[in-house]
């Protein structure tokens, strides 16, 4: 049996005439049921079903949405122990530890956050200018088109993760396309996602969910003159097909395409507390068999016996550690190419490498080490993402060599730095911090970054070729939301004619910027 | 003798061979003086001085660039008739009534108006999440290229404008690429910048001048690694050059492109008030000879008698008014290719289309006229912008080809709605105002487009092709700043090296966004 498509508010069968099957990576066996490649008239279709919904929703208020997201988080909650066995099927990541625990619950916080945010438009940062009476606040953009990536069934899905939350909580219709590892748990969730919407008597065409279209037509479908925005998280190769499709068309991609995390452990850092520093770099490196977008895949160390030590300190534990299971086998594929690009790039393997070591799809668990001058001599190929269990130590031979690493880092989500508690690193940390903070959006102290906090200032973003755009972030409410939202000005607009938000009388108490004073008071009369 | 250009730090005879001559356009005579042609060479060097200002500049206070902003303002009121004369023989604008009375003082204005954000830190929206110690702030991007437009000498120059200014606020420094139509004033207002950035001790490199560089060389420098972002105002065609070569890389690019600015003129307006809105129409499409990015290029109208009075209206003061002095040639001849290409889709012309009717560089004021069928079917010919003293006015059958046609246009900076003042049109405005909404930056009401107030809520921005992004606003204070920040964030940094807007204490007042709640407030302890 094919499985259906969601077009226009109705479960259709697809007109495709090609289809495809997930696989279990803990067993290598294919699951039950076909899923349809939407050919590009059933995206167009889709296209022409948001942009009617898009119209029909002018206007709304972000009550309308937070119901939605509301009734959609509690469908999921009803439905939890069904997704999250689908979602571990599909996926190998554990049921109990990892997908029921931990990215269910963020993913209903998420919609529940972005229902929160919808409701007080505190996303839409009004601003009231009343000596010219221009008054300006964010409002829809327009259909938007989510591709979701293989390492977050949930949490980053492409119709229940924080691009679809964000992008309805800005009041836009979604077009999900479905990740091809994880069809029948976004199935799942679009059939949540579509009760929800009938509920709460969403338009048809709200939200959609088709299955991997080809390049070609996911390029036409970003760039069409129907459609908003993009939100796209994933590979690297495939997230630039699609940008330059958009970009081209001046539509608006907010992308997640790689990044390797570096780490800097200073020496009095080691000095101070090496085993433990071994223990939680292996622990946070190795964490869903290191299959997360903020894996730390880029230590730097400077040279000496300590550090020495530190490095075979992480080997041993990384040599005596569990291997996970892979998402795919597209994913060990690409670890372990990536893998063998470092290494002929002059890195030295000093612990894992080869294909198996767990259950169903697997590597081992590897550590490889390069010298600061030949990461300096080829930063671009030693800089490869290797997605999945591994890291690359590079060690430096003095403070300059450390610093000059620093400037010589592409752009990435995260980069943290761990120093001595006492301060003996500190004139290292001022020189380094400053060159890191450039090229990461996230720059953190003694902390591993493979925890992304759904916090209000969080920024889940960083400079190309971690995302497309160093000033938005993808995790966080409200920001996240701002990406799917444009600058709508009013100038001159007749008072009655003006949406609630930017009216003299603020009864919500609204947070507004008046005459450049932030304030949840009317506009004085 | 051929003049030199700016690069870091020092005024130095160009590398390049190729030189050219600005011409008056009034007087049709090349002006003395010839301006180097820089070539990739002097281009690299103004790279790599910009970027070691920008890691000079790396953790400075506001109040920095504060003070040269200041300065700068005061240098440029200090030589204000030496550039408003300069100005005048380069543009061919009023001397006056133009550029010494409104464009001079706007310059120095929005100059400290970014003074005052800097200092204030106002457009860099600090977010605290006290229970996570996450923080985050926008932080400077690094390098700006800006190419400035033709139309306005001062105030958009690339070395002193909104761009200009809103960069330095943001604490980066800025190559600008000076307009070939009016390098004398660009230089001019180099040699002020330079003065002020020597007296408030600013690094080389921090403001460069360069002319002319090849499409090429343009491309090679908005895509280099070492640039942060680019501003670009001026035509479609080599903006989109830039556009494509900056998002290769990944490298932000805010552009202002074209924009034709509809103006719906509904029944009920027409009927109240036929004659003062055909003068406040002329005058403002006329104003500056319709050298405004936001001339009121497209009108809409409903058939009728009294739409024909309004037309004859119209054309009458069209064919009557004084035909003012185009920018360059290049305007000329652009403009009646533009006129050419209208005329082509089937608009007729009701007055004008022919060159000449001013003194030197000029052409007739010139009225198009098209049914909104024809619009209708030839939407992308018949938004052509025709950039200079012209409008084509499209009548439409009914109210459903009015709301038609709002959905058939591109994004614009502004659209304009003028209706009823007793509600006969109110019916009618909510069909048509949604749907233009979504096409515009700013939203009017009986209001012409040409005024861009420097206001908080200001938005000088819109859909594509009128800017690359909807988001973003090239005018206002301090939106505008935040195109050159990148957002940064910081995740359990000691407190002792956050940056000064990110710390416990909040000695300045700054407004902070501390738990969801903006104030002025410490973060309670």
């Amino acid at each position: 049996m094919t499985h259906k498509v969601l077009i226009a508010g109705q479960w259709t069968v697809s007109a495709g005439t090609k289809t495809f099957q997930a696989a279990n990576p803990a067993t290598e066996q294919l699951i039950d049921g076909e899923y349809p490649v939407s050919p590009w008239a059933e995206v167009e279709q889709a296209i022409e079903a948001a942009d009617a919904a898009s119209k029909a929703m002018r206007g709304w208020s972000g009550e309308r949405f937070a119901r939605f997201l509301e009734s959609y988080a509690d469908t999921i909650e009803a439905r939890a122990d069904e997704l999250v066995d689908l979602a571990n099927q599909e996926t190998a990541l554990p049921a109990p530890t990892r997908l029921k625990s931990v990215e269910l619950p963020r993913t209903t916080n998420q919609l529940r956050q972005a229902a929160a945010a919808a409701r007080n438009a505190s996303w839409s940062q009004p601003v009231i200018d009343t000596k010219t009476n221009i008054r300006a606040v964010f409002g829809p953009i327009g259909p938007v088109a989510v591709f979701g990536p293989n390492n977050f069934p949930f949490a980053f899905n492409s119709i229940a993760g924080g691009d679809f939350a964000a992008a309805v909580a800005a009041g836009n219709p979604v077009i999900a396309k479905g990740h091809s590892s994880h069809p029948g748990t976004t199935r799942l969730l679009a059939e949540a996602a579509h009760e929800a919407a009938r509920e709460t008597e969403m338009p048809a065409g709200f939200v959609q969910l088709i299955y991997r279209p080809s390049h070609e037509d996911g390029a036409k479908l970003v760039s069409h003159k129907l459609m908003g925005a993009t939100g796209y998280t994933g590979a690297r190769q495939a997230g630039l097909v699609l940008k330059s499709a958009a970009d081209s068309a001046g539509k608006p991609i907010y992308l997640e395409l790689s990044s390797i995390n570096p780490v800097y452990f200073l020496p009095g850092a080691i000095e101070e507390r090496l085993d433990d520093l071994a223990s939680e770099f292996a622990t946070s490196c190795l964490m869903g068999t290191g299959q997360f977008c903020t894996n730390p895949g880029l230590v730097l160390l400077k040279a000496g016996d300590r550090t020495e030590e530190f490095v075979s300190a992480v080997a041993t534990r990384f040599s005596e550690a569990p291997v996970g299971t892979m998402l795919s086998e597209g994913v060990r594929t690409g670890f372990q190419h990536g893998i063998q690009a470092i290494r002929n790039a002059g890195a030295e393997l000093l612990t894992g490498g080869e294909s198996g070591g767990g259950t169903g799809v697997s590597c081992q668990n590897t550590l490889l080490r390069v010298d600061g001058t030949t990461f300096l001599a080829k930063p671009a190929e030693l800089q490869e993402e290797a997605f999945g269990n591994s890291s690359l130590f590079v060690v430096c031979r003095d403070d300059d060599q450390l610093v000059e690493a620093a400037e010589s880092l592409e752009g990435n989500l995260t980069g943290a730095i761990y120093s001595n508690t006492k301060g003996s690193d500190d004139a290292l940390y001022a020189r380094i911090a400053p060159a890191l903070r450039q090229r990461v959006g996230r720059l953190m102290d003694d902390k591993m970054p493979t925890g992304v906090a759904v916090s209000p200032a969080m920024n889940h973003g960083g400079p190309f070729p971690a995302t497309g755009h160093p000033a938005f972030t993808a995790v966080g409410i409200p920001a996240s939301i701002v990406r799917y939202g444009m600058l709508h000005c009013y100038d001159n607009v007749r008072p009655a004619r003006l949406p609630a938000s930017l009216q003299d009388k603020n009864p919500g108490g609204l947070w507004r910027s008046i005459d450049g004073e932030w304030t949840q008071a009317d506009v004085a009369s």
